[in-house]
């Protein structure tokens, strides 16, 4: 046995509580190298005179990636506090692993060899509000999407669309805009909407905060939002904004006021001032975003500052009644201030969604005192490199999706913010060199994730572009410019994410092949014992897939195309065009 | 390479920030695969056209233990923002592990590949107050060390010692005899009292509070208490006390509320009630310590709950100066009481220190905002295993010592609590089976170990006894009837724990020698360029030891018997007796 590839830690993704009374219990092992585990497990004052009297359970191999198995189980706890260890089989031998190393027999004359999760207390639970679970995010970039009332256009505003976005140039995005297209939203299924910036600020993506109590006029007033907030509502929408709170932007007024006083400035612990006189320019002499001298890093540590931002972020709750905050460089902010962030957000509203900007492994974001989710860009990295720059193998992407999902719990899982691009990278279909075919199987992914996707505003109607500037273009409305057919697919695939329990965020997802030679991938998903088999093929050939369907299960559905499939001998069997996909359901 | 063995994972153990602008970079490989490893990094946005610009620097190996070695770096960051990854190199190959795998070549088109710590705020840093690491604590059982006035003395109180402890009899310990005996603790050298709990209670051990606010009138009033703390600091000594949050007693008001009004009681939330009429017994039907029904376990989400314990915490600190709070049962009450508890706590007197009793893996209640540190039992156990019990031999313990020290970071380990025993295990000497020798051996271990050490009343004058309750007895105070050689003996080496930086808390441990044959120990510890070996031989045979000095010591000493040693060859050459120990001291 492997014993140094063998992990777990309680807590984080190895040992957490999924409800007030159920434990998940995952254990790292080298992949193939064991045939059975057991939990061993019991309450720690389980005794009697013989010893400690523990119970065995056998776990399920969860997933495989590259190098490991994971193996889970979910325990009832019925006293809600549990010593536990793990009972490891293959053919040779059997060994017992505890905290404290590895047993030829399991130790029951005391409990401290064992692990210990002490007390599921519900207020560690993590715990997102439920309506994420089931929302549909659109990303909008508002200087870019529709501009409705052209009294408020920015000075030099461009017609739209009359040319490409370049870093500065403007064209009058607004609510009014957003207002009048609604129907648009509606029809095309998504129900959150996430916008970029829309506080007071200088340049077209507003990320340099002038003022965060006010809304950017060539957007709107307060009045307006409030109309384009109460319209989304009604539609059940919901609404997320973009919370700059790493760094403001050069015009924000405290800076401004240090940078008149500087040392004298009633605001320079504001900052991060590494000496006065301050002095921006290429290498600033204060810590700011990147290297950037226009934004400069906020003190967070600082009462004041965190009052401020904690008012910030309560006003735009408790007035306009908005539904999410998402945190743009969440990761460079103290933890300390998320904890006190996320206390205020809960307490103003519980049902507020609360989404970190993290693109690495955010686990110590993810404990339940600070984030619900993180921006999935595991996920995209891999799915971009599998099916758009075929720079890895389906075998490959599995393993990739496998761990990212064994890296968290489950209820972290159900709620992650998965995406395939955003102002921040080139659109899909340009990472796929314009191949329609490819956008539609990566959405395809995407639409039938685990946790929730997030579509960028165009990407429906077959826009495309490279990284920002080029991502930012002026939404395209005139119809005879919309791909209609990538629109269609895109509007029956959000239909069936919503209607099909199995494409949703609760079911349990299982990589069932994946094949380095044909290049496919069958990942199943159930929830309430619906199964759904989904099956991408990546390749310019079209294949032939069959698969196993268990005795009781009777009805077999082709859901894409809405026709009936034969079970012959045990097996299904479905014909996937080149570059296509399939969606089969078992019930 | 063995790349399954390979763990890294940000923040915890594996990277924390160490100072404001230092990290400690931390690797675990399987034992003896690597040669070299190499952290290779740079600040996440040094780039130029070529790509990321990194840097390499090779980590040390920090220690190794039964499985694994552990490489080890300390990095300056001078824009507090990293990206990293790790050069692992044997004599067979070269390759490069980062957050998404492994690689040949290190790739620089991206960071996202790399591990990132994304910032060094201030604020998350693992803090302790200062003066623990220079801290001897001393244990004690507030009914069982002096009785000073008998006027107080609870009904039926024994004469001092006339009889063994049991768990129901009294003898009538208080403050007036604590207050006798000041002298008796500056004299033997110790700096930091921990009492076990003081509060108004109906027990001897006083873990089941009846009233938080008032001092036990068996041990004095809040005017004694205020004179023994005063007493302590003039000499030095701080003050710890025992907070018990996780229950309550019996007797405590809300609960006899809860018992008496049942469904209608106002309090009926401060605890958790399964059922209606609450019925204590052997099953009780509401949650308690362990199965106790006489200790209900408090409900510390209810945020009345909250805030009244809160004000007993700092009604403590503010009144009567006290210096740390020790947290019973510290992991079964949620993380969000103790963070709220850290910052009312630091916010009252930045100076008190927090330590909680966990007797496992500690590390989600050690990220800088819960507690200072934990009761080090794992050390307890291991130090005992190998010295008093004989069921791990050197090599075992050494492995189990590096396993605790890799598993936490640097300045964790530094105010860890190490003890060797308490009220809630035997003595030491019993455990030793009366070996004295043995029981020097472990004081020996213990006042020379990373962390700060803790003793339990009368060990030092080399009192013996079970488990609870024949560890409660009271203290010997007839000096023909304490052991003088071996008070001696605790005296000079807290001395030396005091005075020689190498023993001290912020000094480097490495294993340099545990062999299974003749069972012996020997370990160096480092601080400003003080280097001391510490040789520990519990077998019954005398042994010879020598080991290498760098050139560059000249003077080479041992520092218990206070005499020069030859370095011949190089090499210094120290005999150790049977069941004795060696303290070289080399500059």
């Amino acid at each position: 046995m492997f014993k140094e590839a063998i992990y777990h830690r309680p807590k984080n993704n190895y040992a957490y509580a999924y409800s007030k009374d159920s434990l998940h219990i995952r254990l790292r092992t080298k992949k193939n190298d064991l045939v059975q585990v057991d939990l061993i497990y019991a309450d720690p004052y389980n005794w009697d005179d013989t010893g400690w009297l523990f119970e065995q359970k056998a776990m399920r191999l969860e997933a495989s990636d590259q190098l490991f198995d994971y193996w889970m189980i979910d325990v009832t706890v019925p006293y809600r506090r549990l010593r536990y260890g793990f009972k490891l089989s293959n053919e040779e031998e059997i060994i017992y692993y505890t905290e404290k190393g590895f047993y030829d027999k399991a130790p029951t004359d005391d409990t401290a060899y064992y692990f210990c999760f002490p007390f599921i207390n519900p207020i560690d639970i993590f715990q997102a509000p439920e309506w994420v679970k089931h929302t549909v995010w659109y990303q909008i970039f508002p200087e870019r999407f529709a501009n409705g009332d052209s009294s408020i256009n920015p000075i030099n505003t461009l017609p739209w669309g009359s040319t490409k976005a370049t870093p500065t140039n403007f064209f009058g995005g607004d609510f009014a805009g957003i207002l009048q297209h609604i129907d648009y939203l509606v029809d095309l299924g998504i129900n959150g909407i996430y916008f970029t910036p829309i506080f007071k600020a200088a340049s077209n993506h507003k990320y340099d905060t002038i003022d965060y109590m006010e809304i950017d006029p060539q957007f709107g007033d307060k009045d307006t939002f409030r109309k384009l907030v109460n319209a989304c509502h009604e539609k059940g929408i919901k609404v997320m904004l973009d919370a700059v709170f790493n760094h403001s932007g050069y015009y924000f007024e405290p800076f401004q006021d240090v940078l008149r006083h500087q040392e004298k400035s009633a605001y320079k612990d504001w900052f991060h001032i590494r000496e006065f006189p301050v002095t921006p320019g290429p290498k600033p002499n204060y810590d700011t975003f990147a290297f950037v001298d226009y934004m400069p890093k906020l003190n967070t540590e600082n009462p004041e500052v965190k009052d401020y931002f904690l008012k910030v972020a309560r006003y735009w709750i408790e007035e306009f009644n908005i539904d999410g905050w998402r945190l743009d460089v969440a990761n460079e902010v103290d933890h300390q201030f998320w904890r006190d962030f996320r206390r205020e957000i809960k307490a103003t509203n519980p049902g507020v969604y609360i989404l970190g900007e993290i693109w690495h492994d955010s686990m110590p974001w993810l404990q339940g005192d600070q984030f619900d989710a993180v921006m999935n860009y595991p996920f995209t990295i891999a799915a971009l490199d599998y099916i758009a720059k075929q720079k890895i193998n389906a075998q490959e992407f599995a393993n990739q999706l496998t761990e990212v999902l064994c890296s968290y719990p489950n209820n972290v899982n159900e709620v992650t913010f998965n995406l395939l691009g955003s102002h921040d990278t080139a659109r899909v279909l340009t990472v796929c060199q314009d191949d329609k075919e490819k956008a539609k199987l990566l959405y395809f992914l995407l639409l039938s994730s685990k946790g929730t996707p997030c579509i960028y505003y165009g990407e429906e109607i077959g826009m495309s572009g490279e990284n920002d500037p080029g991502c930012r273009d002026c939404m395209i409305w005139e119809e005879e410019k919309q791909d209609v057919d990538f629109k269609a697919f895109m509007k029956k695939m959000i239909h069936l994410r919503k209607t099909e329990a199995a494409f949703g965020s609760e079911a349990s997802l299982e990589v069932v092949e994946a094949t380095i030679e044909s290049n496919h991938l069958i990942y199943a998903r159930e929830h309430n014992n619906e199964r759904i088999y989904f099956m991408v093929n990546p390749s310019k050939q079209p294949i032939s897939v069959s698969f196993p369907v268990r005795a009781d299960r009777k009805q077999v559905k082709d859901v894409w195309n809405k026709q009936k499939i034969a079970v012959i001998d045990g097996n299904v069997k479905v014909d996937i065009p080149a570059v296509g996909f399939g969606v089969v359901k078992v019930d």
